[in-house]
């Protein structure tokens, strides 16, 4: 007997067929005798539909007051789909109890939109499960210090499950998706990916952050943190479909480095398509340079994901950054006003149409020549890299938006990647 | 500068537009100078659509778990009108803050779908009123002293207003909907039905238990035992209407008899085609009778209406009473198998067609001849009446069903009820 942690997304609850589904895949978990918590999102389209009539109401929604009644409103949507789903495991025999975040509580900060979890009570939840309930926790939302209802931010359900899996101790925390597991790139662009069995903590965690949307990142950081071990399968099996086949299925996510395993160089191929490049050119070289461009633009919100600074050349040097591609105009624009008359820069240049390749793989860190490996390979393709940036376990290159499918297939073969994955 | 509170029904909150003319409507208020509460019901059609869900998943939901999770289930509806009307408000620059009733918290005892208030914690609602916010509070809904969400039943958010107004102790509790008013009898039935510029408590409770829909008897109840002024208006006319005006318009329901005013001797006819008649014959006529036989029906949980007990000839009597026409086969087969053995009486019959016609007023009080006048006016119209039962401010027939628009009409005529209301 076990405690486990199932966590639902939005197509998996789509329906009330596919709930009455998720209640029978649970019910399997509780009569082979485990102790069984559900974290689900809400049915897919419902918190889109609720935004848009809340966009009707109020356009530009940002101020604290605001955002405030979006995240109540917003949080509605799983507690329509914990109580249905509920109510789905009790017409099955099953006793079943559901709670918003609020009665836990899972208690948050107050950034309403993206709060992030402080403590989780665990009492009201282990009370239930020794009196033999399943127990069925919205994802995505909790309360603020005020009493305020909270949401996570979009995906925040993935890291509601994982928290309430490191805060209850449990032992595997399933992330039930549409997807059957992690795959080595994406299988629409490159067919011969491989799903991989198990993949470190590290690597998801560059695979996430660079666009392979399995897993919402921030929650492969909670189960870091606290040791949650994290399995990504499908919700698409039969329900029926044998226990201990489905426990072994999808990929899980370790913490352990398996010393007898043999590793690939590189787990996989990321990429991203969502970004913009600008470029500060001629910009004296001098200390604190890199605040005085980067400043005004965190100061704007807008995130910056690589960065990068050439050595100088006559006392000058250019500098350059990637920001989310609906950032672009605001960032050029805010260097333009700002950064330009400031630094005593000699001009600002910016790309929209670029894409960020990124090959991931612990393996890396031991092997010398796997960068050379890339740039040989997006050589021999002809495609010219704009910018590289690369850290312990991954390098990442810049491209022109139009050679995406070409470098992710070419490097995916380079790298050996379409042969099944040693389990 | 008073302290008002608002309610609006699920028509008048049925869409966005309409949720934007009730924030122009509110923020008319506020701009006067008004303190502002609003209960909103839920979008209209949106509780039962996640009931239908719910049926889907469990058809047959009557345990206290599943009671419980329709309850959590079906209080989102007004989670979300809440969080759309507070948009619309700040949307129009007029600062507002949502609660749901577990946030104030609304108390209540742990009778799910049909729980009662126990408290009302006013702090949290005056603070904000102090500072300057409208406070938007869930109708429906509250929660128990475990901490689950209740919902008040149907009809419950009328409720909620009045015992919100009750708590804060507001100038005034207006219940727009989406007719102007009480009137005399129900205009679909005779045009000529005029409306009321005011209605005593008790006539109101009448006319709202005999089914003039228009206010929910609880929050009648509730109003009179808190003495709140409650107005019923309608929420159609324009929100930019002038306020004295709005202010005025509807019925509004005393507590205080006013000597100055000429009363009417009969405010309005009520009238109810829900229920069915049943009746025990032949039974001997001895002290715990009529326990023997309503005993087992209250235990069944079947409300009961008229009850008549005929005077005994050779030591038996004839009983009847009416329930709601849903329960009219279960009563039956319950006096058949369990009554009529217990209690020797001669035999059960019962008519679920029926209808029963009522005339409310207070100043049936002080006037002789007014069931007289009732009877006289259905015998010309060759009405047979089947049962009739009386109290202070009405009286009331049971009638076949199919007599029934014929007998409003001809009593609103009787009791001059077609000419325009005193104000």
């Amino acid at each position: 007997m076990a405690l486990i942690v199932h966590k639902y997304g939005g197509t998996s609850m789509g329906s009330t067929e596919r709930i009455r589904n998720v209640a029978l895949r649970v019910a399997k978990w509780v009569r082979a005798g485990h102790q069984l918590v559900v974290v689900p999102s809400a049915m897919s389209g419902e918190t889109n539909r609720l935004l848009a009539l809340a966009k009707e109401l109020m356009p530009q929604a940002d101020g604290p007051e605001a955002l405030r009644e979006l995240d109540a409103l917003a949080a509605t949507g799983e507690q329509v789909s914990v109580g249905l789903l509920a109510l789905a495991l009790q017409a099955q025999g099953v006793p079943a109890v559901s709670y918003g975040g609020w009665q836990v509580p899972i208690r948050t900060d107050s950034a309403f939109g993206k709060a992030r979890i402080d403590s989780i009570d665990d009492t009201r939840v282990l009370a239930d499960l020794a009196a033999g309930r399943v127990v069925i926790i919205t994802g995505f939302q909790g309360m603020d210090p005020d009493g305020h209802v909270t949401t996570l931010g979009r995906g925040g359900s993935d890291t509601s499950a994982v928290a309430v899996a490191a805060a209850l101790k449990a032992h595997e925390c399933l992330i039930y998706t549409d997807v059957d597991g992690v795959y080595t790139t994406d299988p629409r662009i490159v067919p011969e990916a491989q799903r991989l069995t198990t993949i470190s903590f590290e690597e998801m965690l560059e695979m996430a952050s660079l666009g392979s949307k399995v897993l919402q990142i921030r929650s492969v950081e909670f189960a870091g943190k606290y040791r949650v071990p994290l399995r990504v399968l499908s919700s698409f099996t039969p329900p029926d479909i044998d226990l201990d086949e489905e426990a072994r299925s999808g990929t899980l996510i370790t913490f352990e480095e398996d010393e007898k395993m043999e590793r690939a160089v590189v787990s996989g191929i990321a990429f991203n398509r969502d970004e913009a490049k600008v470029s500060v050119l001629g910009v004296p070289d001098k200390p604190g340079i890199a605040y005085q461009i980067l400043g005004p633009v965190a100061d704007a919100n807008i995130d910056i994901d690589v960065i990068i600074q050439n050595v100088s050349h006559s006392g000058r040097t250019d500098f350059s950054f990637t920001v989310h591609r609906n950032d672009y105009a605001r960032t050029m624009a805010l260097l333009q006003s700002q950064v330009l008359p400031a630094t005593g820069a000699e001009s600002v240049s910016g790309d929209p149409k670029i894409c960020k390749v990124s090959i991931v793989g612990i393996g890396m860190r031991s092997h010398v020549g796997v960068a050379s490996t890339m740039f040989r390979t997006l050589s021999e393709e002809s495609i010219n890299i704009q910018m590289i940036s690369t850290s312990e376990i991954k390098t990442s290159v810049v491209l022109d938006e139009k050679y995406m499918e070409l470098a992710v297939r070419a490097l995916h073969k380079a790298f050996g990647l379409e042969q099944p994955a040693a389990v």
